[in-house]
């Protein structure tokens, strides 16, 4: 099942999209509820409570305006470093310099402000170049916990899995590396872009599927700058779970990105930062696409 | 003035503490506003709208249930790493040692989980020798950020001040190593008493006031461990706002954990780890005290 959360004459809803993706029908939830996007469908589906039903008519896509599906996360986003290993190459000598090799062994977890989370389509906002220059887009695969549970088992881990979605980990890469800790050269306001929805793990196998991310700078054509797998991911998604829920009691509606494929602007030579008018795709297989514009100027 | 927050008859209140410190009084806050404790007054005193009534008697603090003053902040807490010299030096060669030379000049930010904040005399749970044996306490200053805004520049930001209160940054130290980024092993449940209240910035100049940490192990009197000064601080109050504000719009109610002064656990040669039944009271000066408890087994 395809669920999107979107906005309709002014309200915030949450629906299931159709089998040939044109239409999305609402489930009946309470406003307050829907302003949570799929929070409620997931806190139902964790508890093992009775599904709401679908209301209403079924709405063309093409005249809704998609929200994320989790418009703001409960919380930070749980983000990992360093995932694939061509990406660890072409970072070596900059973001992965100061890594000790411990993070070979265990795998590096850092933090997304929720609040920094945007639509699907959402312009992103650049935030100058007195704060930084060097924008830069991370395509992932994001996991969307369902059952929670803390010190969760690799072998069970699959099973807390809800779905997946796509996100952006967008960076500043002067900010990510001067604090030493990255959060914050990663959490600048509009720096999540996040859809176009959620695939439930039933439809989708997150450790098996296409992740692909295209950059169109303004007046040209796209250009293909990341196509990773993630069957190629270093720590695989049953481990993350595993990792980040060691001690700390994981929730349904948590999400975990997976680390990004090679082909970041940083890691050509020079570097390629993103310009104010350019726009970044990303599509993975069996979810969809997402595209946002960057833009200059106060949000 | 003090802002507590508390458990009376099985309700949550937020209340004003006398000045003798004996009792507390309620404001009158809905029970769905008081549930996120002194957030509501933050938002209030922000929006610079009428601030509630006191209500009915005033209480004695000795009967009553503490709570963090924000039971649940609205989100992560911004955290500072090595902000106090003599810190520095004691973990030079373990936290610190991949750090590069560039968080000289630029504050380490990294963040730890809202969820895992407990009251100033709740118990802190360790996680297991599986999980982690290298359990330390991290004795600090915590701003809470009244006014929000984005790029706030340091000659404004004391004016961004709600006030104050105690944290202990409590520190699963190999977890917070190996994974490269310290989030993780900052974030395990339970790992951030806080409290007794918030002290506002009318009553209190964080800028200048004494931290201090004593270990009691079981059965044997109190050590003092910490004892440093804010006046200390590598990166001040107003830079660490400024810091954190860049690109990131600081909301009513965030709360920045200003780093520790030296004398932690991993500090001492050998390192000494927080047993089960050690308690670890905090005081600063012109706030008060928090004194917790650390206790193996599940919660």
């Amino acid at each position: 099942m395809r669920i999107a959360t979107y906005t309709h004459q002014g309200l915030r809803r949450v629906g299931q999209v159709s089998s040939d993706g044109s239409t999305v029908t609402a489930f009946d939830l309470s406003p307050a509820e829907a302003q949570h996007g799929a929070l409620a469908l997931i806190e139902r589906a964790a508890a093992q409570a009775a599904w709401p039903a679908l209301v209403g008519p079924a709405l063309a896509l093409a005249a809704l305006q998609l929200d994320a599906p989790l418009p703001v996360p409960r919380r930070s986003l749980f983000c990992v470093g360093r995932n694939y290993h061509a990406h660890a190459r072409e970072l070596r000598d900059t973001v992965f310099k100061d890594s000790s090799t411990n993070t070979a062994v265990w795998p590096i977890v850092f933090s997304k402000l929720a609040d920094c989370v945007v639509g699907p389509d959402a312009d992103v906002q650049l935030p100058g170049d007195a704060v930084s220059s060097q924008i830069d887009y991370e395509a992932e695969l994001a996991v969307v916990i369902g059952r929670g549970g803390r010190n969760i088992a690799r072998a069970d881990a699959m099973r807390h899995v809800f779905g997946y979605t796509i996100v952006n980990d967008v960076t500043a890469r002067d900010v990510q590396m001067r604090h030493g800790q990255w959060d914050l050269g990663k959490s600048f306001d509009s720096f999540c872009p996040m859809g176009p929805w959620i695939v439930t793990a039933d439809e989708l196998d997150g450790r098996d599927t296409r992740v692909r991310c295209w950059v169109t700078p303004a007046g040209c054509a796209p250009e293909l700058r990341q196509d990773g797998h993630t069957s190629d991911l270093i720590f695989d998604i049953a481990t993350l779970i595993e990792t980040c829920s060691r001690g700390i009691t994981l929730h349904p509606g948590d999400v975990i990105a997976t680390g990004t494929p090679a082909g970041v602007g940083m890691g050509m030579d020079p570097p390629r930062w993103l310009q104010h008018g350019d726009r970044v795709r990303i599509a993975i297989d069996g979810l969809g696409m997402i595209e946002n514009r960057f833009m200059a100027g106060a949000a």
